[in-house]
């Protein structure tokens, strides 16, 4: 896109909210789906039977991020709806229709991510998610659902639970449903499949002996049910009654031309080689170093606001840059600095605040190792890939580091530095830190390079220690580096999304991974198939009246 | 198809081999790639450079068996090239390009099935597979070599490994190799990343010191060294020295309009339902029980023939009969007699035969969980779904058993039966018994079970323990699977496998699954893409000395 285009922008705040309500009670808050018909990305479609767009789902993740950092005090969650009559009836299908290919696997990605977010608020940020269903729960309905760690629904005729899209789309449920269904609640694999092939869904009793809801209740007894679960999850977390929240004040940012800034995170774009140069900077004067004085820095506080503005330019240009097939990534600033900061999160892991900033910086992360884009690290003179800052080396699908100095440039050669924060806090969704990713062949070479914490480490020894991927000097480095860019240009994008999710999670697989592997694999793949998006595919003759067609070969 | 047309027979045999060289020399067999170029399946390419198509595979796989049943002695097998310039150029372009999207998915799926075949040896039959490349290896031919536990690359200029996919042809190396460099090599992530993109390969001590082979050599010493490995390999092997091998007897196969029949097996097709009524017949008369009669019935030990035929079957409807979309499994005959095979298989499974009896039926129930077709296993009075017979109710989809008899069927009601077999020697890809994949929820369901073994279960009984899904009456029998039978032909093949692929497969992934699920799909994905087989897409223009041109978009 050029920049006077209709950029999407993930930038919100409750008071803008069209979809959602926020309440909040003591412990316990609810978000309650109340989606405005007419306020989707895109004019053509209404957003009827409290269905969604990504506009819905932009909002639903503000909203989680904002519980987590803006309400210590919350320990529950209860997404609800404020429609009576439908839970939700899950992504909007002329939306899907409408959409590029392009955009339906941007789409499917970020409302995976956000399911996600909600299992690490209830599982890490102890802020658990219950679900409280009335009426249809359909699709991306039940799919929100499945990603809460309870699930109540009423026990009426009008209510049921159901993942249609095979039956009635010709497309899998693309938010985690199928892995959720089998992984999560552990459904036996026969009733899974009854399940996926019945439009209707299933309600009442059947629901709770298949696993698919943990409890189902009167109608008129739901509130009050879904209220005491929720108070009893609220009692067993750890988060402090009586704190004061952060205000996750709005992101500063700018868009001029092809450069985009905000104050520690600036991109700019090579259109010609459709590359986008990443600088995250490194903190200016001392870091706080006690609970106290990181409360009162906030948003500011520098991990925080990094994790915030490096989490929307990922969005940005994933969503509205899609021909930017390479993102350079560099630091800047003074590695010393970054490690004191790491050393502010190592040492007051137990605050709650600083808890949440660590898990926002690992999800941040994660969301950089599953962008569909080429990652390639500079590390030059004047860098500070440190610690937290290293770790976007490690997320890198390869690392360039200058041995050496430049030319005419005094500065002292680049070193890169460990932390302790590359030793835990920031696992990959295998499971696995990245470091450890990387060593699969010697894992115990972790336990080797935690004695390398704290020093700089130049190029010849980043090498040695196996922790970058080639050191060229002054000489080589510039045609080394634009023949790399050049190259990755002009390899079919496709081939390079595949090999990517291929290459950077060797190892272990989990439901996280699963998710994003096989589920979304599968799933873009029959996006791309004429059964579902074809002039007769079941998608696009949706709701027309006429029957989809379909190629009957098995493939 | 029709019956008149040309169909894809997977049965061959050494004499028949147009691509491959088997030489057995005491405990070590070579088998040498020497790709007949106008061999091929089809006229309009020719196999140059030691690449392959289907046809070549199908042998590969032949000899692979071959060499477990035929050739007990041998301990370590080598795969080498008889042409001195090129190892192997991997799978030919041309054919690809020109292959149907279902053709193309298809032979991937079958070539991963035989290089796992090749690692199964390795790992259970203890004939361990070895690798001496020289010349080119690229690609598919790369893969293969990654399949095998050793490679040994002669160190000349000439000689290289690659995987010059993603750059080459803007697809995936979509045999195993992404996962197997990373996952089962762990070749760090960034290496594989500049390996995967680099078009020339890697060759001589770099080739090493990335794990990318394991041992260069000069050429002149290639084949004394791989002798020497292989003569190490074999002698590390428990295979007996001095048994005599069993004859794999040509598979006895009727195709009449549409009945495919076996001595055990038969397949009815019903067109107009797109399904096809497969019946597995059970043992006739006493099974042999000590391993010198079992030795004498050789391949017409039931356990064997049942795994030769259901597995000529599998592969014939894959590729034959892609628009037969559901797969009815129905056994017949004395669930007695099939538990006393079973207890044979148990009884003598330290014996060489016995123990690739239950391998071979390991693979082909595999073939089974892979294979994308709906399975519905129906359980009648007659049948004899026991033990080893069980596994094919517990691979499908869903269930049906009647509760009860058919109206003027004076036959008993029909009972399942569990065996030892059911509770270890039969690993899906995920490394857990079909049964511990149904109960992920309660993993001590398998230890309950067990004290089961032994008994018939009747309908009520099965359904109370979760072993099936539905169990309809007489009343209702006979509606209900013509319903849940159309149902399936209703919805759209696409969507059915992305979702059968999901269900499946709960639980852990294994390097294997990871092979069919995350690489598979994607490679599908993008096998779908205007990138790879658009009109200017790579596979296409491949050759023609055009340049392919693509949608810079990244997905």
């Amino acid at each position: 896109m050029s920049s006077t285009d209709q950029a999407i922008d993930f930038r919100t705040a409750p008071d803008r909210y069209r979809h959602w309500r926020l309440s909040v009670d003591g412990p316990v808050a609810t978000v309650a789906l109340d989606v405005d018909e007419n306020g989707g990305l895109r004019p053509d479609y209404e957003l009827k039977l409290n269905s969604y767009d990504l506009s819905v789902d932009i909002e639903l993740y503000d909203c989680i991020q904002r519980l987590r950092f803006e309400y210590p005090e919350v320990g529950a969650v209860v997404i609800a709806s404020a429609n009576d009559r439908v839970f939700c009836a899950g992504a909007n299908i002329r939306m899907l229709s409408g959409a590029t290919h392009a955009h339906k696997v941007n789409f499917c990605k970020f409302t995976n991510e956000t399911r996600l977010s909600i299992e690490d608020a209830t599982d890490n940020s102890h802020q658990a998610y219950l679900c409280a269903v009335k009426g249809s729960c359909a699709g991306g309905g039940y799919e929100m659902a499945l990603a809460c760690d309870y699930i109540v629904m009423a026990d009426d005729g009008a209510t049921s639970v159901s993942l249609p899209e095979v039956p009635l789309l010709a497309v899998l449920p693309g938010t985690g449903g199928l892995t959720r269904v089998t992984d999560k609640r552990r459904v036996r694999r026969d009733r899974a499949d009854v399940f996926c092939t019945l439009e209707e869904g299933i309600r009442g009793k059947r629901a709770v002996e298949w696993r698919l809801v943990d409890e189902v209740v009167p109608r008129t007894k739901l509130d009050e049910v879904v209220a005491e679960r929720a108070a009893d999850f609220a009692a067993k977390s750890d988060r402090p009654a009586d704190a004061a929240g952060i205000v996750l004040t709005p992101l500063d940012r700018t868009i001029d031309g092809d450069t985009i800034s905000y104050p520690h995170v600036r991109a700019e774009i090579d259109r010609a080689n459709r590359a986008a140069s990443i600088t995250v900077s490194g903190p200016v004067g001392d870091v706080p170093q006690d609970a106290a004085n990181i409360h009162a820095a906030g948003a500011a506080f520098w991990p925080l606001a990094v994790a915030r503005e490096l989490d929307d330019l990922i969005l940005h240009l994933r969503f509205n840059e899609e021909e930017i097939g390479t993102w350079l990534i560099r630091t800047e600033g003074d590695g010393a600095l970054v490690a004191a900061a790491d050393e502010a999160l190592s040492a007051n892991a137990d605050d709650w605040l600083v808890r949440e900033t660590a898990l926002y910086l690992k999800r941040t992360l994660k969301r950089l190792d599953l962008s569909a884009r080429s990652l390639f690290a500079l590390i030059e003179p004047g860098s500070c890939f440190t610690g937290t800052l290293f770790e976007l080396a490690l997320a890198a699908d390869r690392t360039y580091m200058l041995d050496g100095q430049f030319e005419g440039d005094n500065r002292p050669p680049a070193t890169i530095g460990l932390t302790a924060m590359n030793f835990g806090p920031y696992p990959m969704g295998n499971g696995l830190t990245r470091l450890a990713s990387r060593f699969l062949d010697e894992p115990d070479r972790t336990e080797t390079l935690q004695r390398e914490i704290g020093g700089g480490l130049e190029a010849a020894e980043a090498d040695e220690l196996g922790l970058v991927t080639f050191i060229p000097d002054d000489i080589d480095w510039e045609d080394e580096i634009r023949l790399a860019i050049e190259e990755r240009a002009a390899f079919s994008p496709d081939a390079l999304t595949g090999m990517e999710a291929s290459l950077r999670f060797g190892g272990p697989e989990t439901m996280e991974t699963k998710i994003f592997s096989r589920l979304s694999a599968w799933q873009n793949w029959i996006f791309q198939r004429p059964n579902a998006v074809g002039e007769k595919g079941a998608l696009q003759v949706y709701g027309t009246g006429q029957r989809s067609e379909f190629d009957k070969r098995r493939v």
